[in-house]
């Protein structure tokens, strides 16, 4: 009998963080005030986030303590088992080894607690008791309600509302830990009020129930606001995930040459590659860290490296990075967590230095992937876990064809046990290629000009 | 930090399974032959099982050993964890030290698989290459679809029409897995042709979709018929739990005082508990076993230990089990699960024979355990499983009250990912407890009489 899982045992939970930032040869660029113009200081996020994780934002410090609250929560599913795939090899034929990491094992069933959990700990040590977020799809929401049920701390979510009535399982499970969640817009915040002033059936958009949240937060000396990607602290978090890994693969004295994950914020492709990347910049080994994006929002593949704003409506600061401009709208795949037209300032830099590489991936492929995947391994992906997949197997193809024996390791971000509706739609043959127009792209990039 | 986790390596995973048939005090009554009345003999089982299987459900021999091929996909999740609530612990502020067992982390998110994937085994083995079955809310449905799967065989599952289209997400994941499903009554057999000349309308009952499944299969000779609980291979099958358990206990130098499984039609309950049976026979150790079931449908607390079919149609041998009447008709709560008016014959004589205990609970206890073990341990339980909860919370508080420091064991037999509908129902202040009338039960068990 093959040994499929490679378990690190308790006791070698990682206890501390690795901060990008203490290695990159170009550090990223300052994010600007959206009015200014100018460096957005502390004071400026000071209204939103703890000075805690204010200071993680800014830090080169290269190790920073896991706190003991946040292994003991952690620790209710951490560390994650590392697998051999085994069953998915074979079905391919390949000499290559391929190893995934399976974060769908979290209650919240994603990688977004190891973040949520660290974001509340933070926030309550600062006497805030409530923090405001805003959720898509509700993987989010999900994690932040759980890491605040821990925390007693009252956690309200701004859920946009199509995904509120589309998704109600995900609703459901933020309120067994807890959770207050409201269908944006609302009528609790001015955002919400003036949204439904003009259209009284508005369905909402993520754009619009940031806005909600962050207003709700920001008058308040008692709520915070936290973010599930994107920026500094968040990427921070998530390396607890490829530090698991290099230690697991220590056990089998292993090493992989392509480390891969889905890329929409970024946090799950920098919580596993971050920490391989240190080795490939301090230690010179040749590691190869792959992001994969869907077709329908190709930002790293096809979008430009400028400041823009993060969110749609242009409240947040503005960010280095790459972006398909926050204007972009992109079309409706059931892969909501890449639906982002940026990308985190540290991920986009690390592209722009070619530390890293990017590939984008049609949805009909994407699925195809998953259900190899299910059919093999067992586990159903989320759609967006199922873009690291279809990499993992396109390098592994890669390999058979050279005769290679590489060994690859890809980031099982999260189940698809709320995603069944899409799976239904691809066996039903619903679920087509959507590419981005590069005209399109061109246009809505062209119009960042005005912002600087 | 705490250990949280108790984890079994891989290579330690059992490789035979117990077979309590071995060490009961009393054996089991045999099955009788529904039109004879007679001991039932492998040709009246040979349609719809492969001989391997019937074997098992009448060997004597102690130690059955799990095929290799099984093991190696056992292996994909199990051995799986044993967790340490200390969480919940700390909430009910007991002196217990309370253990569960993690089933739900299999592909299909339940103990089913362990039975499932022996059971496509040795029937692929004996040259059959479709399997049947019947599925109320489709736990058992998707674990059978996942085990089909893997040895290449189609899967044919008649859904229970209203379970259907209620949990469309269950039925698609068995759509993953390569399965068909079919909405019963279907018009595929006469006894789904019937049912619907009388009611085109029909919602289906569990009654009618094993009859379906049975009828498909018992016509064909590369077509068997798969049960996912109640017989005693199954029995069989699932004490990989506790065997597991067993071994778990030993690396950590602990050994339960109490082990708790909820109890429908046995399964789940048999697996975790039956191996520490072993030891309390063989060894004198004085574990106490308990069953605990809904105040809905209270088999083994208030039923007859008497002949009764296993099914409701009248179709199965005469089993010698507690029952409420094959008639018996139990109010609709969301622990499906449990919804069976018989159990396995194997634990009814054990219960009989005083080896185990059984307790009830209503609906709306239940649900508060489930909630509190969410918002403590993390994890969503199945409502099936929150009755094994509510059952270890009460021993705890017991063991609060006089102050003893016992260890109790409690399986986790599923998670409830797909069972949301059941906790807004909760949270809606919507779920009752529901307690059925002593009179109905008298009256239901005394139309037995007639059968014999």
């Amino acid at each position: 009998m093959k040994e499929r899982k490679i378990i690190l045992p308790e006791k070698d939970l990682p206890r501390k963080w690795y901060n990008i930032q203490a290695d990159m040869p170009n550090p990223m660029q300052p994010p600007l005030h959206p009015g200014t113009k100018q460096p957005a200081g502390p004071d400026d996020l000071a209204p939103l986030f703890p000075m805690a994780l204010i200071e993680q934002e800014v830090s080169r410090e290269r190790w920073i303590d896991i706190p003991e609250e946040v292994l003991d929560i952690y620790s209710l599913w951490r560390p994650s088992p590392l697998y051999r795939a085994y069953n998915l090899e074979k079905a391919l034929g390949t000499p290559a080894k391929i190893y995934y990491k399976q974060e769908g094992v979290s209650p919240a069933g994603s990688h977004k607690p190891n973040t949520a959990v660290a974001q509340a700990y933070y926030n309550k040590k600062e006497g805030v008791n409530k923090l405001t977020t805003e959720t898509g799809a509700g993987q989010w929401g999900c994690s932040l309600a759980l890491a605040c049920n821990y925390f007693d701390m009252e956690c309200r979510v701004y859920m946009v509302k199509v995904s509120y009535h589309q998704k109600p399982y995900r609703r459901s499970l933020m309120e067994v830990w807890g959770a207050d969640v409201y269908a944006s817009p609302t009528d609790l915040t001015q955002s919400g009020r003036d949204a439904l002033a003009e259209n009284p059936d508005s369905n909402g958009s993520l754009g619009l129930a940031i806005s909600e949240a962050v207003e709700d937060a920001a008058g308040k000396s008692d709520t915070n606001y936290a973010l599930g990607s994107v920026l500094n602290h968040v990427m921070l978090h998530q390396t607890v995930i490829g530090l698991e890994c290099i230690e697991q693969f220590k056990l089998i004295n292993e090493y992989p040459d392509y480390v891969i994950g889905c890329c929409g914020g970024g946090s799950n492709f920098a919580g596993i590659s971050f920490p391989f990347l240190h080795d490939k910049i301090r230690k010179d080994k040749p590691v190869r860290a792959i992001g994969v994006e869907p077709l329908a929002c190709p930002t790293l593949t096809k979008g430009a490296f400028t400041y823009d704003f993060g969110d749609v409506a242009g409240f947040t600061p503005l960010l280095m990075m790459y972006t398909l401009g926050h204007n972009f709208m992109p079309p409706g795949i059931h892969a909501g967590g890449l639906r982002y037209h940026g990308e985190s300032p540290l991920v986009s830099q690390l592209h722009k230095d070619g530390l890293i590489e990017a590939r984008a991936y049609g949805q009909e492929g994407v699925f195809e992937a998953a259900l190899t995947f299910a059919r093999t391994e067992g586990i159903l992906p989320a759609p967006e876990t199922a873009h690291a997949i279809k990499g993992a197997i396109e390098v592994a193809l890669e390999c058979k064809e050279a005769g290679e024996e590489k060994t690859i390791l890809f980031n099982l971000s999260g189940h698809g046990h709320f995603d069944l509706t899409a799976y239904d739609d691809y066996l039903a043959g619903k679920i087509r290629d959507v590419e981005y127009p590069q005209d399109e792209i061109d246009k809505s990039i062209a119009s960042l000009e005005s912002i600087r």
